[in-house]
């Protein structure tokens, strides 16, 4: 059986959304930052050398990296209607569309949300590194925003492994408060679309993606757990 | 035809050396950097909204993203044998692997390096943030010299778009010395044993993987171009 090594307050909350949203069987194994430091237990270095979450394993596959995971899930385990669900078929042009929106929100434009975080903590010393990171943030941002134009999902007309592995971007984003010139937020639009039903969502372990932080209800949001340690 | 949008002193050059080892058909645009500025000239957001490169275009496929850029020319333009070259058999065990290094590149292994590119510049000011990037580099550079003791490529026994995805992050640890600890270097192990002959790569636009960084040919290194509006 699939099993995910899940940290708190981490990116394995959407491979958490992902697996509840096929409804592939999966175990779960929990571990949970040092409340002091923030940062990852040493017991996830027995799963991967890493010691970083998220992982899955699943049979004699080991996978890290959300990019590869959401791609292996929904490939392997995804199958709807004899065809993979939550990804277009592969050969076909949106297949591309797709697996770069898998790549990009990791590979480019988690970047310079990352340097904004840790640069944060600098605070008046880095004043000399934020007109370059705000514009790249901008960039991106607003990049973004103008894919998502008038559409409902990131690729085609339903939900798939690249509105769940973009989410992250705008949960980031939004912690920042930094999506206030671009309306079409991608964690809202993915979640607020997604089928994983409201009730479900609310038993979900508290995450970056917690219940507060969903579109509307916002109140006590993730923003609370975003500190650099918890990059770890 | 498939195209490359080429900047100088960039991730292209990675693109560059796959399409030049798979011998695929190309035609390559170039885009130079403004000299003082380092940034992409804006001719580029023709191309792609983002206006960064490598970008590639294939009749109606568009991709930036170097994963992704990877993954599809060898999909597409890599076969041999009738069988995908460069790449693991799909739904092989190896190809998990090799999908996960397609991600890891950018998305984990490039991050505490481009902190480290980035906070260089706030020079002592930055040396809160140094103890975290430095211990993420090692965890990370050590992570990828265990992964590569005893191998000669990243996955099964040739080369594959694995290591030349990989290779700029030894590309990169090697411009900021950091990988002294580490004897399997991703560059030197990746291209030291690619196909790709002398002669053509000395042919290849000067970029970030010039000639001078050959392993044993390091004299003046990449190090030169390598400055934070390089990431433009």
């Amino acid at each position: 059986m699939l099993t995910l090594h899940h940290l708190n307050d981490s990116r394995s909350q959407r491979i958490l959304w992902l697996l509840e949203e096929l409804g592939v069987p999966y175990e779960m194994r929990r571990y949970q930052r040092n409340p002091e430091t923030r940062l990852a237990p040493p017991e996830l270095k027995a799963v991967h050398p890493l010691g970083k979450s998220p992982v899955i394993t699943d049979g004699d596959i080991r996978i890290a990296e959300s990019g590869a995971i959401v791609d292996y899930v929904i490939r392997r385990h995804g199958l709807g209607n004899g065809q993979p669900a939550m990804m277009p078929a592969p050969g076909s042009a949106d297949y591309e569309v797709y697996n770069e929106w898998l790549h990009y929100s990791e590979g480019s434009a988690m970047l310079p949300l990352l340097l904004n975080l840790y640069v944060s903590r600098l605070k008046e010393a880095g004043a000399p590194l934020y007109p370059r990171i705000d514009s790249e943030m901008a960039n991106h941002l607003g990049y973004v925003d103008g894919a998502l134009k008038g559409r409902e999902y990131f690729v085609g007309n339903s939900l798939t492994g690249a509105d769940i592995q973009m989410s992250f971007v705008g949960d980031m984003a939004k912690a920042f408060n930094k999506l206030g010139p671009y309306p079409s937020d991608p964690y809202a639009v993915s979640l607020g679309t997604g089928t994983l039903s409201d009730g479900l969502f609310r038993q979900l372990p508290l995450g970056v993606m917690g219940p507060g932080s969903r579109p509307g209800r916002r109140g006590k949001g993730l923003g609370d757990s975003l500190s650099p340690p918890y990059l770890a």
